[in-house]
């Protein structure tokens, strides 16, 4: 696809659309969006644009769909896989002014929302009316962004993804048409379900303006546990074990020992040396958390726990929480001159054993800097190996486990990507994972977007 | 679109697929499968086909789109808006001799299904390893049909709808193509989501053959309430109070006073006069449901409920169920003579008392045999109201006063059916739902059945 480049008078009559001051050509904000926190190399767009309502960004994709420019949606630039960064320049359309709450109907567990809205500010408004909007990808993701990516995180082993939580959506098309695609009632089996073809499509398909998302009461009661066991894959039969007892957790999550030094060496949090899972209960009353937390700790010590730490209190938990929420910028921080790629496979529960046995040996035979940890309780695994930049050979060894990993997951009825989306990373396994289905990906790409202007360049290989 | 009909060497054909005894062009196995259960008028196919296997569903579907004939799948034909009622004639697919269930993977809470298997049977057998599949329309319905309609029921409120519980299907595509879409992994962020484009679609879009259906653990203790209230709005408010703090509810159910004199006349079973909630809880102990049903019952007073029975036991609760889903049943046999339509929109749970005083004072006014009910955790309202066959007048008369609810519930922020689709009768409001994005529906149909033959004549006005 040729794409024509943003010039003076596109810039001119851009900035008329929206106000001169809310577009920028200059060297420092299209670098600012040059580059999510991937490794992912850097593309600098053409123009950065911040819009202020639906209408803007109509015209914007307009006048880009006339031009035949590229334009790509930017949330906070805190994905994983490269999901934002404009690799055919263009226009990038910066959401952070749009992100207003429209609306919070408390009464309906509903709230509607600009898709600059993060994610946690909404469920730090949300507290006071004892509800929350329970995916959580950790980073400070926007609303938008999470759509895109369908984002989840270590509450959606109880609570689902992004996709179970959205509603309704307000979308801007390709060719600046705006539709508005699901309803406010609970349930609905109206004709095809547009929602959730955008859910998850990487701004590839059309650029959401407002959702309408589904909030959910807080619990009355939380308990956290940490186990700590002697091997990786003991911790992960655990976890397993944990699962199929129905114990229904809100958070069940894996850390390999390089991990809890991490934690402990960089935020004085001292838990347990070994692998550990942490897993979090809530329910309606402290005596049902008990049991539960008993019925935990008997099912870790059954597959070899070496400690078992229970009534972990809320401050400690959400010391935790945030440790874990960091951990991918720990990581970062602490291997200034390495590349960082992280596998996102996810598998069934009942594979997870195996498939962090797998990661496990096969990390270990690289010999680099290597940190396992997962989403436990959903099979979501991710594994950093840590090559040298400037090391050819180590970066492919890691580009080669990557790949065996992915293959393993697909293997064992899973995915090449959890949670982090396809993006620019893993187009090159969607031939293996959906076979015949993705030329009809393609082909619902070519419906909606058939100049290809969104985002291109991500998910297809 | 004109379509070609069958003739003797079609039949022939088709026949040397499958084998000569299960394809039949007989005037009884066609009539059979001429209607469902809504009052809509039969249409005739010109064969009835019973596969064994994918294979045969595909070459079928690849001879009747060569030949440009209609292809209509069957469940159980217990639906209640025409959706498999083969409205062009040609070929319908009867997939009761479908009806494997091909792997229980009770450790991942998964089943593997063919499309003919019947949710109640599926049940009956999960039964015994904790686990079930929670969507419920009541009706002897098989998985497919529910996949096809998005079907849900008096579960939904706590469990979500059909939708919520596909992870991957295979699919016969109408030129004979079977992809896979989904996987097993709990989560997904990689490519497209297809399989909510096809859960919902009527069999519009492709026909399922194999599905991955999400089970849940059986909650450890249940306990029922009924209460009864002056009027149907106050009902209705107290359903609101439940929803709105937060109870969580495994049913919610709101009967107006001539079902519950219907339940009483045609069941024996005798509760309230007056319009009645019924709710259910399910939870982990008896002491945390006992506080649940407490709170419920301070909510119904408020509500000036005049009322309240707690603590009914499993008998009951059964029989009580049993009733509800016969319901449309009971009308039926109840009035002979009578046109049966019924509503079925959704509205979001704080427009659910206004809802239902809509639907119950303009229903008053027709001075017709009216029964509302409703799955009213949901904001999901059925009415009835019943016209003589032969009074054309009479027949109007529901038809506008259904109408005028459907679009009082689309103003309301609703829906024109919460769960038993478009099919026939649905088609003439989707326009009004769905605005611009209707449009979109068309092109995804377009893309996926060039053609037209798969079920033609349903969703699209």
């Amino acid at each position: 696809m040729e794409f024509n480049e943003i010039n003076e008078r596109d810039a001119a009559e851009l900035g008329a659309i929206v106000a001169p001051q809310r577009i920028s050509c200059g060297e420092s904000s299209c670098a600012l969006h040059s580059k999510d926190q991937s490794s992912h190399r850097a593309y600098v767009p053409g123009a950065v644009i911040w819009p202020l309502s639906a209408e803007e960004v109509a015209k914007i994709v307009s006048y880009a769909c006339d031009r035949l420019m590229p334009v790509t949606a930017w949330g906070m630039g805190s994905s994983l896989e490269g999901n934002p960064i404009p690799v055919c320049g263009g226009i990038v359309l910066d959401f952070s002014m749009m992100n207003r709450v429209l609306a919070i109907r408390h009464e309906d567990f509903q709230a509607d929302l600009e898709p600059g809205v993060i994610y946690q500010d909404l469920n730090e408004t949300l507290r006071h009316q004892g509800l929350f909007f329970p995916p959580d990808p950790g980073a400070r993701a926007t609303i938008g962004g999470m759509i895109g990516n369908n984002a989840s995180g270590s509450r959606t082993v109880r609570y689902g993804a992004t996709r179970d939580h959205i509603m309704r959506l307000k979308v801007v098309l390709a060719d600046g048409e705006i539709i508005e695609i699901g309803n406010r009632a609970s349930k609905s089996s109206s004709g095809y379900d547009l929602v959730h073809i955008f859910v998850g499509s990487e701004g590839t398909l059309g650029i959401v303006v407002e959702a309408t998302v589904k909030l959910t009461p807080i619990p009355a009661e939380f308990s956290a546990a940490v186990a700590s066991f002697p091997s990786a894959e003991e911790a992960a039969s655990a976890v397993f074990g944990i699962r199929r007892a129905g114990l229904d957790p809100v958070a069940l999550e894996f850390l390999s020992p390089e991990c809890m030094e991490l934690v402990s060496r960089e935020q004085g949090i001292s838990i347990a040396s070994g692998p550990a899972v942490f897993a979090e209960f809530a329910g309606p009353s402290a005596s049902y958390l008990a049991e539960t937390v008993v019925y935990a700790e008997e099912i870790c010590r059954e597959n070899g726990s070496l400690k078992y730490e229970a009534g972990i209190g809320r401050d400690r938990r959400d010391k935790l929480f945030r440790a874990r929420h960091s951990l991918g910028e720990m990581i970062i921080r602490s291997h200034p001159d390495r590349k960082i790629m992280t596998t996102d496979v996810a598998v069934p529960i009942s594979m997870f054993p195996s498939m962090i046995a797998f990661a496990d040996a096969e990390s270990r035979k690289t010999s680099l800097p290597r940190y396992l940890f997962s989403h436990a309780g959903d099979g979501n695994i991710h594994l950093v190996v840590l090559g040298r930049k400037d090391r050819e050979s180590e970066i492919r060894t890691v580009e080669e486990l990557n790949s065996r990993i992915v293959m393993k997951a697909i293997e064992l009825g899973g995915t090449a990507t959890g949670e982090h989306g396809v993006g620019i990373g893993k187009r090159i396994f969607m031939e293996r994972e959906h076979g015949k289905s993705l030329e009809w990906m393609r082909r619902i790409k070519g419906l909606f977007d058939p100049k290809g202007i969104l985002n291109p360049g991500k998910i297809f290989p």
